[in-house]
Protein backbone atom coordinates (compact mmCIF):
# COMPACT_ATOMS: atom_id res chain seq x y z
CA UNK A 1 0.00 0.00 0.00
CA UNK A 2 3.00 2.41 0.82
CA UNK A 3 4.29 4.11 -2.04
CA UNK A 4 7.43 6.35 -2.18
CA UNK A 5 6.97 10.00 -2.66
CA UNK A 6 10.42 10.23 -3.10
CA UNK A 7 11.17 7.81 -5.50
CA UNK A 8 11.71 8.42 -9.36
CA UNK A 9 9.05 5.96 -10.96
CA UNK A 10 7.89 4.64 -7.38
CA UNK A 11 11.31 2.46 -8.14
CA UNK A 12 12.94 2.99 -4.66
CA UNK A 13 11.75 1.62 -1.77
CA UNK A 14 11.32 3.15 1.50
CA UNK A 15 14.03 1.89 4.10
CA UNK A 16 11.93 -0.51 6.68
CA UNK A 17 10.99 0.93 9.75
CA UNK A 18 11.91 -0.35 13.23
CA UNK A 19 9.75 1.59 16.22
CA UNK A 20 11.47 0.86 19.60
CA UNK A 21 8.88 1.39 22.85
CA UNK A 22 10.77 1.26 25.72
CA UNK A 23 10.43 2.71 29.97
CA UNK A 24 13.63 3.78 30.79
CA UNK A 25 12.73 1.78 34.28
CA UNK A 26 12.98 -1.84 32.04
CA UNK A 27 15.58 -3.92 32.82
CA UNK A 28 14.32 -5.90 29.25
CA UNK A 29 14.31 -2.58 27.53
CA UNK A 30 17.76 -2.07 28.92
CA UNK A 31 18.94 -5.44 27.28
CA UNK A 32 17.10 -4.60 23.78
CA UNK A 33 18.80 -1.17 23.46
CA UNK A 34 21.73 -2.78 23.91
CA UNK A 35 20.88 -5.17 20.75
CA UNK A 36 18.64 -3.41 18.73
CA UNK A 37 20.63 -0.73 16.63
CA UNK A 38 23.24 -4.06 15.17
CA UNK A 39 19.80 -5.49 13.94
CA UNK A 40 18.43 -2.43 12.12
CA UNK A 41 21.68 -1.64 10.70
CA UNK A 42 22.23 -5.26 9.84
CA UNK A 43 18.76 -4.97 7.74
CA UNK A 44 19.14 -1.55 6.38
CA UNK A 45 16.48 -0.30 8.59
CA UNK A 46 15.32 2.83 10.23
CA UNK A 47 15.45 2.77 14.31
CA UNK A 48 13.31 5.26 16.07
CA UNK A 49 13.39 5.32 20.08
CA UNK A 50 9.85 5.70 21.43
CA UNK A 51 10.54 6.22 25.32
CA UNK A 52 7.04 5.44 27.34
CA UNK A 53 5.88 5.13 30.75
CA UNK A 54 4.78 2.15 31.95
CA UNK A 55 3.15 3.30 35.43
CA UNK A 56 0.58 5.11 32.94
CA UNK A 57 0.25 1.94 30.48
CA UNK A 58 -0.37 -0.35 33.58
CA UNK A 59 -3.24 1.79 34.64
CA UNK A 60 -4.96 0.60 31.61
CA UNK A 61 -3.83 -2.80 31.31
CA UNK A 62 -3.51 -3.78 35.20
CA UNK A 63 -0.18 -4.81 34.96
CA UNK A 64 2.70 -4.33 37.09
CA UNK A 65 6.30 -3.96 37.62
CA UNK A 66 7.94 -7.85 37.07
CA UNK A 67 9.64 -7.91 40.47
CA UNK A 68 6.74 -6.84 42.71
CA UNK A 69 4.71 -9.55 41.48
CA UNK A 70 4.25 -12.88 43.59
CA UNK A 71 7.27 -15.79 42.65
CA UNK A 72 7.56 -14.05 39.23
CA UNK A 73 9.62 -11.32 41.03
CA UNK A 74 12.43 -13.41 42.04
CA UNK A 75 12.55 -15.07 38.69
CA UNK A 76 12.51 -12.02 36.75
CA UNK A 77 15.60 -10.27 38.96
CA UNK A 78 17.64 -13.95 38.12
CA UNK A 79 16.26 -13.81 34.02
CA UNK A 80 17.41 -10.70 34.09
CA UNK A 81 21.17 -11.12 35.26
CA UNK A 82 21.15 -14.25 33.67
CA UNK A 83 19.87 -12.98 30.64
CA UNK A 84 22.69 -9.95 30.45
CA UNK A 85 25.33 -12.45 30.76
CA UNK A 86 24.02 -14.41 27.64
CA UNK A 87 24.13 -11.28 25.95
CA UNK A 88 27.48 -10.26 27.73
CA UNK A 89 25.68 -6.65 28.32
CA UNK A 90 27.19 -5.44 31.51
CA UNK A 91 24.04 -5.14 33.52
CA UNK A 92 23.79 -4.46 38.09
CA UNK A 93 19.87 -3.92 39.72
CA UNK A 94 20.03 -0.69 40.62
CA UNK A 95 19.17 -0.20 43.94
CA UNK A 96 16.22 2.07 43.65
CA UNK A 97 13.34 0.22 41.24
CA UNK A 98 11.62 1.39 39.59
CA UNK A 99 12.25 4.85 39.08
CA UNK A 100 9.97 7.53 37.47
CA UNK A 101 10.67 7.39 34.08
CA UNK A 102 9.34 10.90 33.52
CA UNK A 103 12.59 12.76 33.77
CA UNK A 104 14.38 11.06 31.23
CA UNK A 105 11.67 10.56 28.87
CA UNK A 106 11.34 14.38 28.50
CA UNK A 107 15.27 14.84 28.39
CA UNK A 108 14.74 12.62 25.43
CA UNK A 109 12.18 14.68 23.70
CA UNK A 110 13.70 17.77 24.65
CA UNK A 111 16.84 16.45 22.80
CA UNK A 112 14.97 14.96 19.86
CA UNK A 113 13.37 17.68 18.86
CA UNK A 114 16.78 19.33 18.51
CA UNK A 115 18.99 16.22 17.03
CA UNK A 116 17.63 12.80 16.59
CA UNK A 117 21.25 10.82 17.00
CA UNK A 118 22.15 13.04 20.04
CA UNK A 119 19.09 11.95 21.41
CA UNK A 120 19.94 8.13 21.28
CA UNK A 121 23.14 8.85 22.45
CA UNK A 122 21.32 10.35 25.57
CA UNK A 123 18.83 7.13 25.72
CA UNK A 124 21.46 4.69 25.90
CA UNK A 125 23.64 7.02 28.42
CA UNK A 126 20.99 6.64 30.77
CA UNK A 127 20.11 3.22 30.65
CA UNK A 128 23.99 2.49 31.34
CA UNK A 129 23.95 4.88 34.34
CA UNK A 130 20.65 3.05 35.77
CA UNK A 131 21.92 -0.09 34.99
CA UNK A 132 25.04 -0.54 35.58
CA UNK A 133 26.23 2.80 37.72
CA UNK A 134 23.24 2.59 39.48
CA UNK A 135 22.93 6.55 38.83
CA UNK A 136 19.40 7.60 40.05
CA UNK A 137 17.84 8.78 36.60
CA UNK A 138 14.06 8.70 38.07
CA UNK A 139 15.78 12.17 39.37
CA UNK A 140 15.95 15.68 37.46
CA UNK A 141 19.46 15.68 38.83
CA UNK A 142 20.70 12.41 38.03
CA UNK A 143 18.92 12.91 34.57
CA UNK A 144 20.89 16.03 33.75
CA UNK A 145 24.39 14.83 35.15
CA UNK A 146 24.03 11.90 32.57
CA UNK A 147 22.92 14.51 30.36
CA UNK A 148 25.76 16.52 30.58
CA UNK A 149 28.27 13.76 30.57
CA UNK A 150 27.31 13.19 26.46
CA UNK A 151 27.48 16.90 25.90
CA UNK A 152 24.09 18.39 26.29
CA UNK A 153 24.02 21.77 27.59
CA UNK A 154 22.22 21.83 30.88
CA UNK A 155 20.23 24.89 31.88
CA UNK A 156 18.04 24.72 28.73
CA UNK A 157 17.48 20.85 29.21
CA UNK A 158 16.15 22.18 32.36
CA UNK A 159 14.29 24.44 31.28
CA UNK A 160 12.69 22.53 28.27
CA UNK A 161 12.11 19.61 30.60
CA UNK A 162 10.00 21.65 32.63
CA UNK A 163 8.01 23.46 29.30
CA UNK A 164 4.50 22.68 28.71
CA UNK A 165 5.29 21.58 25.37
CA UNK A 166 7.42 18.68 26.15
CA UNK A 167 5.19 18.22 28.86
CA UNK A 168 2.45 17.65 26.57
CA UNK A 169 4.35 15.80 23.91
CA UNK A 170 5.56 13.34 26.67
CA UNK A 171 1.61 12.46 27.11
CA UNK A 172 0.62 12.19 23.31
CA UNK A 173 4.08 10.08 23.05
CA UNK A 174 2.34 7.56 25.51
CA UNK A 175 -1.10 7.20 24.67
CA UNK A 176 -0.11 7.01 20.88
CA UNK A 177 2.10 4.32 21.67
CA UNK A 178 -1.41 2.81 23.34
CA UNK A 179 -3.32 3.55 20.44
CA UNK A 180 -0.60 1.60 18.21
CA UNK A 181 -0.91 -1.84 20.37
CA UNK A 182 1.69 -1.18 22.81
CA UNK A 183 1.34 -2.04 26.55
CA UNK A 184 5.03 -3.31 27.41
CA UNK A 185 8.81 -2.69 27.45
CA UNK A 186 10.45 -3.24 25.13
CA UNK A 187 8.16 -3.20 22.13
CA UNK A 188 9.01 -3.28 18.69
CA UNK A 189 6.64 -2.25 15.79
CA UNK A 190 8.34 -3.57 12.47
CA UNK A 191 6.63 -2.01 9.33
CA UNK A 192 3.86 -2.13 11.89
CA UNK A 193 4.60 -6.14 12.63
CA UNK A 194 4.40 -6.21 16.92
CA UNK A 195 6.76 -7.94 19.18
CA UNK A 196 6.82 -7.57 22.67
CA UNK A 197 9.76 -8.47 24.94
CA UNK A 198 13.54 -8.26 24.95
CA UNK A 199 13.27 -12.50 24.01
CA UNK A 200 11.47 -11.72 20.40
CA UNK A 201 14.71 -9.64 19.06
CA UNK A 202 15.86 -12.82 17.63
CA UNK A 203 12.05 -13.02 15.97
CA UNK A 204 12.88 -8.98 14.95
CA UNK A 205 15.79 -10.17 13.15
CA UNK A 206 14.32 -13.24 11.46
CA UNK A 207 11.43 -11.32 10.60
CA UNK A 208 13.42 -8.70 8.82
CA UNK A 209 15.80 -11.10 6.81
CA UNK A 210 12.91 -13.39 5.90
CA UNK A 211 10.16 -10.93 5.20
CA UNK A 212 7.93 -12.69 7.59
CA UNK A 213 6.72 -16.37 8.00
CA UNK B 1 26.83 -31.99 45.23
CA UNK B 2 25.06 -34.90 43.73
CA UNK B 3 26.16 -38.32 44.17
CA UNK B 4 25.37 -41.17 42.28
CA UNK B 5 23.94 -44.01 44.13
CA UNK B 6 24.60 -46.38 41.61
CA UNK B 7 27.47 -45.67 40.15
CA UNK B 8 30.56 -47.84 40.78
CA UNK B 9 32.96 -45.92 42.97
CA UNK B 10 31.13 -43.01 42.14
CA UNK B 11 32.77 -42.64 38.31
CA UNK B 12 29.09 -42.78 36.72
CA UNK B 13 27.07 -39.19 36.11
CA UNK B 14 23.60 -39.01 36.39
CA UNK B 15 21.75 -38.08 33.58
CA UNK B 16 20.84 -34.08 33.25
CA UNK B 17 16.83 -33.73 34.49
CA UNK B 18 13.98 -31.18 32.92
CA UNK B 19 11.23 -30.57 34.72
CA UNK B 20 8.65 -29.90 32.41
CA UNK B 21 5.67 -27.94 33.81
CA UNK B 22 2.22 -26.89 31.51
CA UNK B 23 -1.09 -26.44 31.66
CA UNK B 24 -3.23 -28.31 29.32
CA UNK B 25 -4.98 -25.38 28.23
CA UNK B 26 -1.65 -23.03 27.30
CA UNK B 27 -1.21 -22.26 23.86
CA UNK B 28 2.91 -21.73 24.88
CA UNK B 29 2.45 -24.91 26.99
CA UNK B 30 1.83 -26.82 24.02
CA UNK B 31 4.26 -25.12 21.42
CA UNK B 32 6.62 -26.33 24.24
CA UNK B 33 5.56 -29.34 24.29
CA UNK B 34 6.31 -30.04 20.65
CA UNK B 35 10.19 -29.22 21.22
CA UNK B 36 11.15 -30.03 24.26
CA UNK B 37 11.46 -34.21 23.70
CA UNK B 38 14.07 -33.28 20.97
CA UNK B 39 16.05 -31.04 23.04
CA UNK B 40 15.75 -33.30 25.85
CA UNK B 41 17.10 -36.17 23.51
CA UNK B 42 19.92 -34.12 21.85
CA UNK B 43 21.45 -33.78 25.52
CA UNK B 44 21.10 -37.37 26.88
CA UNK B 45 18.25 -35.49 29.85
CA UNK B 46 15.58 -37.15 31.27
CA UNK B 47 12.20 -35.13 30.85
CA UNK B 48 9.43 -35.28 33.56
CA UNK B 49 6.25 -33.65 32.37
CA UNK B 50 4.58 -32.23 35.16
CA UNK B 51 0.77 -30.92 34.70
CA UNK B 52 -0.53 -27.80 36.76
CA UNK B 53 -3.33 -25.77 36.96
CA UNK B 54 -2.93 -22.42 36.30
CA UNK B 55 -6.28 -21.31 37.72
CA UNK B 56 -5.23 -22.68 41.12
CA UNK B 57 -1.51 -20.72 40.58
CA UNK B 58 -3.23 -17.21 39.63
CA UNK B 59 -5.26 -17.35 42.75
CA UNK B 60 -1.44 -17.48 44.59
CA UNK B 61 -0.01 -14.40 41.99
CA UNK B 62 -2.74 -12.45 40.73
CA UNK B 63 -2.28 -13.67 37.18
CA UNK B 64 -4.67 -13.91 34.74
CA UNK B 65 -4.84 -15.83 31.11
CA UNK B 66 -3.23 -13.90 28.60
CA UNK B 67 -6.04 -13.53 26.12
CA UNK B 68 -8.05 -11.66 28.17
CA UNK B 69 -5.84 -9.10 29.45
CA UNK B 70 -6.22 -5.54 28.07
CA UNK B 71 -4.23 -5.33 25.14
CA UNK B 72 -2.04 -8.08 25.56
CA UNK B 73 -4.44 -10.33 25.10
CA UNK B 74 -5.20 -8.88 20.99
CA UNK B 75 -1.18 -9.77 20.63
CA UNK B 76 -1.24 -12.79 22.55
CA UNK B 77 -3.38 -14.38 19.89
CA UNK B 78 -1.64 -12.95 17.26
CA UNK B 79 1.82 -14.46 18.77
CA UNK B 80 1.00 -17.71 19.27
CA UNK B 81 -0.41 -18.40 15.66
CA UNK B 82 3.13 -16.39 14.69
CA UNK B 83 5.26 -18.33 16.85
CA UNK B 84 3.69 -21.44 15.86
CA UNK B 85 4.30 -21.01 12.51
CA UNK B 86 7.74 -19.89 13.06
CA UNK B 87 8.60 -23.55 14.65
CA UNK B 88 6.35 -24.94 11.91
CA UNK B 89 3.56 -26.62 14.43
CA UNK B 90 0.32 -26.85 13.58
CA UNK B 91 -1.79 -24.65 15.84
CA UNK B 92 -5.39 -23.34 16.11
CA UNK B 93 -6.74 -21.44 18.63
CA UNK B 94 -9.54 -23.66 20.28
CA UNK B 95 -13.30 -22.24 20.11
CA UNK B 96 -13.68 -22.68 23.89
CA UNK B 97 -10.29 -21.17 26.00
CA UNK B 98 -9.51 -21.33 28.29
CA UNK B 99 -10.55 -24.84 29.63
CA UNK B 100 -9.88 -26.45 32.90
CA UNK B 101 -7.16 -28.39 33.06
CA UNK B 102 -8.19 -30.76 35.47
CA UNK B 103 -9.66 -33.87 33.70
CA UNK B 104 -6.77 -34.07 31.04
CA UNK B 105 -3.99 -33.71 34.16
CA UNK B 106 -6.27 -36.34 36.80
CA UNK B 107 -6.04 -38.49 33.34
CA UNK B 108 -2.40 -37.70 32.77
CA UNK B 109 -1.70 -38.70 36.67
CA UNK B 110 -3.67 -42.00 36.53
CA UNK B 111 -1.78 -43.17 33.21
CA UNK B 112 1.40 -41.96 34.76
CA UNK B 113 0.91 -44.25 37.88
CA UNK B 114 1.43 -47.12 35.86
CA UNK B 115 3.13 -46.19 33.32
CA UNK B 116 5.24 -42.87 32.40
CA UNK B 117 5.45 -43.30 28.28
CA UNK B 118 1.94 -43.93 27.95
CA UNK B 119 0.78 -40.48 30.21
CA UNK B 120 3.52 -38.70 27.71
CA UNK B 121 2.18 -39.97 24.48
CA UNK B 122 -1.79 -39.21 26.06
CA UNK B 123 -0.36 -35.45 27.11
CA UNK B 124 0.61 -34.73 23.91
CA UNK B 125 -2.30 -36.62 22.14
CA UNK B 126 -4.65 -34.12 24.52
CA UNK B 127 -2.56 -31.14 23.45
CA UNK B 128 -2.81 -31.81 19.79
CA UNK B 129 -6.72 -32.61 19.97
CA UNK B 130 -7.33 -29.16 21.63
CA UNK B 131 -4.90 -27.03 20.05
CA UNK B 132 -5.54 -28.22 16.56
CA UNK B 133 -8.51 -30.31 16.24
CA UNK B 134 -10.53 -28.01 18.66
CA UNK B 135 -11.51 -30.62 20.96
CA UNK B 136 -12.59 -29.88 24.37
CA UNK B 137 -10.48 -31.85 26.42
CA UNK B 138 -12.00 -29.79 29.36
CA UNK B 139 -14.36 -31.67 29.78
CA UNK B 140 -13.84 -35.38 31.39
CA UNK B 141 -16.19 -36.75 27.58
CA UNK B 142 -12.90 -35.32 25.97
CA UNK B 143 -10.53 -36.57 27.52
CA UNK B 144 -11.54 -39.64 27.55
CA UNK B 145 -11.98 -39.67 24.05
CA UNK B 146 -8.60 -38.74 23.26
CA UNK B 147 -7.59 -41.23 25.73
CA UNK B 148 -8.83 -43.89 23.81
CA UNK B 149 -7.33 -42.88 20.39
CA UNK B 150 -3.76 -43.66 22.30
CA UNK B 151 -5.27 -47.16 23.27
CA UNK B 152 -5.70 -46.18 27.10
CA UNK B 153 -8.80 -48.24 28.58
CA UNK B 154 -11.47 -46.03 28.92
CA UNK B 155 -13.77 -47.18 32.12
CA UNK B 156 -10.60 -47.60 34.28
CA UNK B 157 -9.46 -44.52 33.82
CA UNK B 158 -12.45 -42.52 34.04
CA UNK B 159 -12.92 -44.30 37.78
CA UNK B 160 -9.41 -43.33 38.50
CA UNK B 161 -9.62 -40.06 37.12
CA UNK B 162 -12.65 -39.76 40.21
CA UNK B 163 -10.39 -41.24 42.65
CA UNK B 164 -9.74 -39.12 45.75
CA UNK B 165 -5.78 -40.71 45.28
CA UNK B 166 -5.79 -39.05 42.00
CA UNK B 167 -7.73 -36.01 42.98
CA UNK B 168 -5.06 -35.75 45.95
CA UNK B 169 -2.53 -36.46 43.98
CA UNK B 170 -3.65 -33.24 41.57
CA UNK B 171 -3.85 -30.93 44.18
CA UNK B 172 -0.38 -31.96 45.59
CA UNK B 173 1.53 -31.55 42.37
CA UNK B 174 0.29 -27.82 41.13
CA UNK B 175 1.44 -27.07 45.45
CA UNK B 176 4.77 -29.03 44.81
CA UNK B 177 5.17 -26.99 41.31
CA UNK B 178 4.58 -23.69 43.36
CA UNK B 179 7.00 -24.53 46.23
CA UNK B 180 9.40 -25.21 43.20
CA UNK B 181 8.88 -21.35 42.35
CA UNK B 182 6.63 -22.28 39.50
CA UNK B 183 4.17 -19.65 38.17
CA UNK B 184 3.27 -19.87 34.58
CA UNK B 185 3.11 -22.47 31.62
CA UNK B 186 5.45 -23.54 30.12
CA UNK B 187 8.16 -23.40 33.40
CA UNK B 188 11.26 -25.85 33.06
CA UNK B 189 13.91 -26.49 35.95
CA UNK B 190 17.15 -27.89 34.40
CA UNK B 191 18.85 -29.69 37.37
CA UNK B 192 17.12 -26.76 39.48
CA UNK B 193 17.76 -23.91 37.01
CA UNK B 194 14.44 -22.25 36.42
CA UNK B 195 13.25 -20.85 32.64
CA UNK B 196 10.00 -19.65 32.11
CA UNK B 197 7.91 -19.23 28.99
CA UNK B 198 8.17 -20.80 25.57
CA UNK B 199 10.58 -18.15 24.52
CA UNK B 200 13.06 -19.79 27.16
CA UNK B 201 13.56 -22.86 25.05
CA UNK B 202 16.47 -21.98 23.16
CA UNK B 203 18.09 -20.53 26.48
CA UNK B 204 17.09 -24.15 27.46
CA UNK B 205 19.33 -25.78 25.08
CA UNK B 206 22.20 -23.35 25.33
CA UNK B 207 22.58 -23.92 28.79
CA UNK B 208 22.45 -27.85 29.26
CA UNK B 209 24.76 -27.48 25.82
CA UNK B 210 27.22 -25.15 27.61
CA UNK B 211 26.63 -26.24 31.46
CA UNK B 212 26.03 -22.42 32.03
CA UNK B 213 26.78 -19.37 32.04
Amino acid sequence: MDHDAGGAAGTRQRPRLIDFYFDFSSPYGYLSSERIERIAARHGCVLRWHPILLGVVFKRTGGAPLPSQPLKGDYALHDFARTARLHGIEYRMPTRFPVSGVPPSRAFLWVANRDADAAVALAKALYRAYFIDDVDIGSVEGTVQVARSVGVECEPLERGMESAEVKAQLKAEVDAAMVAGVFGSPFFLVDGEPFWGDDRVEQVDRWLATGGW
